[in-house]
Formats: structure tokens, C-alpha cells, sequence
């Protein structure tokens, strides 16, 4: 069986993240989440990935090893049948002593207090930042699934018109939408890093629900199917004349893609007709814009700019404004770069971000729009190809 | 607007979590995770709950203050600026100093790093024991909830035979399964407590596949879409005589239900059935075993006992067994109680759990069937409706 992820594409992975430990300090890695390990092992079985700074890397398979070695293009490839063995692991692996490096904006921290215990001869560091900043950067290989991923939300607008009708809910939307997702090989399981997070193919959020705030970093939250989720689709008919955000996460080969479009069943008043035109130039001119060498917060200041008079419905309403207007994806749908105030690291080629200018009316609805992008050597190529007008059905 | 989860709930609650915090030795807690905040403050909110273990607790919210004002039943809900804010914070909860406990469990290190610096004058220990402990004793405002979740799966049956066709995928069997979920009101987003883990509606594997084991602690892995997710519904076609496993969570309300069955077109061959039978006589056998005061290991144990010849298949195969039959579940679908070797504390009544035997025969397919039970004071009460026989459509 060929490997998921090819030889060459994780030697590349393992080289940048290897110089990326060496310039943070640190004298190897435990990689232990899942996402990181099928990014730097090929395989999301459970498994310690023990990274050197120099040599090679060992996988040290929990469960199931037999599958780990079919998947991952690694070398080597051996149990770990205790948590006892990984002093010795680790030195089998080249890493005898120093500060290592843990993915600890993920680890739980019982298990950090744990390996802390265990490994004593050992300073623990972080190894997130070299992960992330490898995984932000994305190969030709890469691309290829994210524009899958993208092509498979390419049919939103044929899809939303043949499916949406007045007084269906929310949740009936989602239901028929997330059917076709599927029937197009979407993946199902979505992944976010940050704590406390879930993205569920999306968000389908309809006028006054579109506009409820809540405790996500997200500009649309929704009321969501009740307070426990408190987010997403609600059992909330969809009325005529209401902005119906469509908010989807397509999904290929564990690559993802990020794209927004806005409907109508019958015509939209002037005001939410004019924040979605505001918000089209914004994603026009913010992208114009992106190149490799732009701060990424310059994008942001950039967007609110552009929002001239309508600053205090952009990104949410009032207080509850979100400081960006975009973010990275890859793996999981919030990676780096992020375009939001204080994030002031350039774009570089390679990188890929989600552009989401979005209005809210408090009390009445949303609007907006949200393409993926791929930063080339001198701007942006559009990654999501759904027709980019507001739809009146 | 009524809170979702009424004040008498939440008192309840509260102070059987405050019972918990002083019989662990801990001054307080600062309670962070959305489930957990849910559960004792009965909004999911992102916030800061600081609990004394004795007195009246605070919930602080970052976003969005007006609606966990509206949802939550607590009388004191105030806003938290910065996280600068919480040693002030902790103070007017009435925890001054001393050792206060973080959900450790769940918690990323970076977080809890944070904490500790800010934290200075206290010392940090580990609440998740103790809201672990009171969320496994559902009320009967909880177990309401969870009946609605079970309610919904009575109808796989019907479903399965209406939309199983030879040739379909996995994948494509679960779209429409899951749109018949979501159109049933199925909040969609479901929630698990382990690291690395996720849940996307269940499992719904057929021959060869659901005998693929993988990273996950469960009897029924599957090949998954890829290599990155590794879990769950494949691409594969679903032929004639495989056995096809419907492993489904229902959810309401935010709490959740579990339940397999299995189903074929046309007839399965004697060893899937006879194990299929096997397989219910040991559902029906450790069900009639379940009570108050009997320790959750024993049932495991009998589980094995009852599986006698067929034991290297059971839960799994050769090497890749699990050592448990069942799990506790509610708000997340990995609460205590854990019908697993090890797991020596007894059952008690109020708990929930899922039990479900299940075989794997390498290369062939799995069999199996799963309810969820509530522990009443003599025994248990079956949750889960749908008929128990194996259906060969």
C-alpha cells in the first residue's frame, strides 16, 4: 500500500520542523496530537513521534501499530508498550538530555504534569510554535487537497437553491446541506486547535439568529440547536426576506477549505444589500492587497478601514466585535497566519487564509462573505470558486 | 427567557461540586471548559467560573456577557476584562488563598502555565476528579434529556432498511443516516472528553472495514476517509452479506445517548450470526448483573467470562482487544462509569452507561449490538428502544 502522505513530502515536513526546534532552542521534540502526527509521521495513530533536532525520528506506536507502519513513510517504527519507556526512547532516538519540546498549547495539562514527572532528567519546552509555523507553509501537495476541498463547495449556490424553503429550520438546512457535503466524500470529523472548540461542517445561521453573539472568536456564532452547543444552526424557521449565511468547511484527504455565501428566499432590504456589497469590496480589496511581506494585521486595519461608516457592525456588533477578518487553515481550521490586530508577522508564499467580511445587525441578521486563498510570489490565488453575488431566490 | 438548565438544577449541582472540592482537599476551583461550565452554570459561555467550596460562586465571562447573563440561573455573573483580573476575581469569590483546583484533565499546559503564574499565592491542584464525580449521578431533569436523545435512535431500523442499497459507501450510508438524525433534531456537534478524541454522530462500518482496528480505545475503529481522521465510515461499497454496524449517538439538549445495531443485505453466514447472538446474550446477561454496589470491573469481567471461546475476538481482536465493555456518558459520551478492568468502583444508582459487546473477526467484519441503561435503585432501566435482533434486509 502506498502511504497516505509520500516520502519526499514528510522528509520536507521533518527537515523544516527540525531546523525550526533547533532555532527555538530546543534539542528534540515529543509530538503526541493527532493532527501533528499525521502531518510529521503520516500516520494519526496513537503514538509519541520522538523528533531530534539532528537525526533521525522514531514513532513509537501505542495503538495500532501495524496500521502505523502500512501509513506512515517513516523509517522507523516501533511499540511503545509503556509510558515507562520513554526515558529510553528518547535517548534511543538521540535525544539524551536537554530541553525538549511538547505541543503544550494542546496537551492537557495532566499529561504535561506527567511526562514532567517522567522525564527528570530533561527541561520541558514548547514545541507548538515550530509545528505551526512548518504547518502554515503549504507544499504543492498540500494545495492539491485543499483545492478539493475548496472544489466541493464550488456547488453552494445549486445546492442552496434547490434544497431552501420558507418556514424549513435551520437545522433542516444544515441537515440537507450536510447530506450533500457528504455524498461529495466531505470527511465528517473537522478539526480546531484551540481549546474549548468545535466546527461542525460549518455554520447555516439565518437572520435574527445570524446575529446573536456568543463565546467563539468568530463574527457569526448563531443561537445554535440549544445552551450547550450554543452555536451553529437553530430550530428557528427561515422567513422570507432574511440573510441566510451559508458557512462551510469542505474537507479532503484531512485538508480543509473555508468559504461563505449569503442567500435570500425572496428579496433582501437595501441595508443588508448594501453591507453585502461593502463587504464583497472589502474581500476584493483586502485580497488585492495580500502579498508575501504584508503584516497580516495590515489586512485586518486594512478591512476595518474599508468599513468606513459601517465600523461598528463589521465583525460582529458593538462590543462584541471580533479584532479579524481572516484566518489560516490546513489541517485544522485555525492555523497562522491569522489577519487580526497584533498578528504583525508578513504573509509568505505558501500560506493559505480564509477572508471573511461580515456585517451584523443586531436583533436582525447578518451578511458577508468568506473565499480561501493561496499566497503566490506576488499576491493571492483564489482557492473557492462559488459565484460571488448575493443570491435572491 | 427560562434558563435552559433551571436554578434548582444548578443548585443542586452546585453544591454536590462543593461537597466534592472539600472532600479533595481544595479551597476552590476555577471551572473553564465549556461542558463543565454548561453543567454548573448552565451556560456555555466562554467564562471563568470560580466556585469556593464554601459560599457563592461567580461566573466571569469573557464573551458573551448579555447571554450567559440570560442563560445562566447563577446570581452572580460579571464581566472579566483580562485575565490579570483573576487573582482579584478569586478573592471576591471568597478564596483568598490556599489550593484551588483547574480541570486538569482537559486543560491545555500552556493555559494551565499561565494560571500558575498568575496564580502565585495559591497552590493548583485538580478539580476534574470531583465535576467528573457529581456529572456521573444524572438528576431526572438530566435523564429526560437523555431519553429524548435515546428516543431518537429507536427509529434506525426503519431508517437502515429505507436507505441501504448494495454498492453504496459507508460514507454515503452515513449521510443519509445522519441527515435522518439531524432532521430529528440531532444538535449535530457532540462532545468527548479524551485528548486527541472526536465523535461524528457514531460509527457506521461494514465487513472488512469495522474489523480494521486503529488509535481509539473502542472495539469498532474502522478504515475512515483517509489516513487523517483514520476512523469511522470509508469509501468502501457495502456489499452482500457483510455485517454493517450502526453505532449511533443521539443527542438532546446537549446530552447524548448510544446505540448499535447491526444490519445485512441478505443473510449473514453462521459464525457472524452465532456471534451476533453471543453478543446479545451477553448484553442481556450483563445488564441483569448491573446494580447498585456491583464494581464496574465485575461486569467486564463477566462480559469476558460470557465470551469464553470466542474471547480472542471480543472487544476487538488478538492483540488489539480493549479491556472494557461499556462507558458512562451525559454531556460527553467518556464519563465515568468505565466498565473496564481496573475500574473497581461500583456502580450507583442515577449513573448512565452503554454497554456493548462486540466481536471482530480480522479481515471479515464485526458484530455487535450496544444499549444504554440507567442504574435505578434494584437494577437497571433500558434507555435505548430500537428492536434487538439482528435485520437482514
Amino acid at each position: 500500500m502506498e502511504p497516505a502522505v509520500p516520502r519526499a513530502e514528510i522528509e520536507t515536513r521533518m527537515r523544516a520542523f527540525q531546523e525550526g526546534l533547533r532555532s527555538d532552542g530546543l534539542e528534540g521534540a515529543v509530538v503526541v496530537q493527532t493532527t501533528d502526527l499525521y502531518y510529521l509521521a503520516g500516520t494519526a495513530q496513537s503514538a509519541h513521534l520522538v523528533v531530534p533536532a539532528d537525526g533521525e525520528p522514531i514513532l513509537y506506536v501505542r495503538k495500532t501499530l501495524s496500521r502505523a507502519r502500512r501509513e506512515s513513510p517513516l523509517e522507523r517504527v516501533e511499540p511503545l508498550r509503556s509510558l515507562r519507556e520513554l526515558p529510553d526512547a528518547l535517548a534511543a532516538a538521540g535525544v539524551p538530555g536537554g530541553c525538549i519540546g511538547l505541543e503544550l498549547d494542546v496537551l492537557p495539562a495532566a499529561r504535561y504534569l506527567d511526562y514532567v514527572r517522567r522525564l527528570v532528567s530533561y527541561q520541558i519546552g514548547d514545541c507548538s510554535p515550530a509545528v505551526r509555523r512548518v504547518r502554515a507553509l503549504k507544499s504543492a501537495w498540500e494545495l492539491e487537497r485543499i483545492r478539493r476541498a475548496a472544489e466541493m463547495l464550488s456547488h453552494v449556490g445549486e445546492w442552496t437553491a434547490e434544497v431552501l424553503r420558507e418556514g424549513m429550520t435551520e437545522i433542516e438546512l444544515a441537515a440537507e446541506i450536510e447530506r450533500l457535503l457528504r455524498r461529495h466524500g466531505h470527511q465528517g470529523v473537522l478539526r480546531m486547535r484551540a481549546f474549548n472548540s468545535d466546527v461542525h461542517y460549518g455554520t447555516i445561521v439565518a437572520g435574527p439568529s445570524a446575529a446573536v453573539p456568543g463565546g467563539t472568536d468568530t463574527p457569526i456564532v448563531g443561537t445554535g440547536p440549544n445552551a450547550a452547543v450554543a452555536k451553529g444552526a437553530s430550530s428557528r424557521p427561515i422567513g422570507r426576506g432574511e440573510p441566510v449565511l451559508v458557512d462551510l468547511v469542505g474537507a479532503w484527504e484531512g485538508y480543509l477549505a473555508d468559504q461563505t455565501r449569503t442567500f435570500s428566499l425572496g428579496p433582501l432590504n437595501a441595508e443588508f444589500k448594501e453591507a453585502y456589497e461593502a463587504a464583497h469590496a472589502i474581500l476584493l480589496r483586502v485580497a488585492a492587497e495580500a502579498r508575501p511581506g504584508v503584516p497580516a494585521s495590515r489586512l485586518f486595519e486594512l478591512a476595518q478601514e474599508l468599513a468606513g461608516e459601517r465600523a461598528g457592525n463589521f465583525m460582529g456588533a458593538g462590543e462584541e466585535r471580533v479584532s479579524f477578518v481572516g484566518h489560516g487553515f490546513g489541517l485544522e481550521i485555525d492555523e497562522p497566519p491569522f489577519l487580526a490586530r497584533g498578528y504583525d508577522e508578513p504573509l509568505e508564499e505558501r500560506m493559505v487564509f480564509a477572508l471573511e467580511p461580515k456585517f451584523v445587525f443586531p436583533g436582525r441578521g447578518a451578511v458577508g462573505i468568506e473565499n480561501s486563498y493561496a499566497v503566490t510570489s506576488g499576491g493571492v490565488e483564489k482557492l473557492t470558486s462559488a459565484p460571488e453575488e448575493l443570491v435572491e431566490l
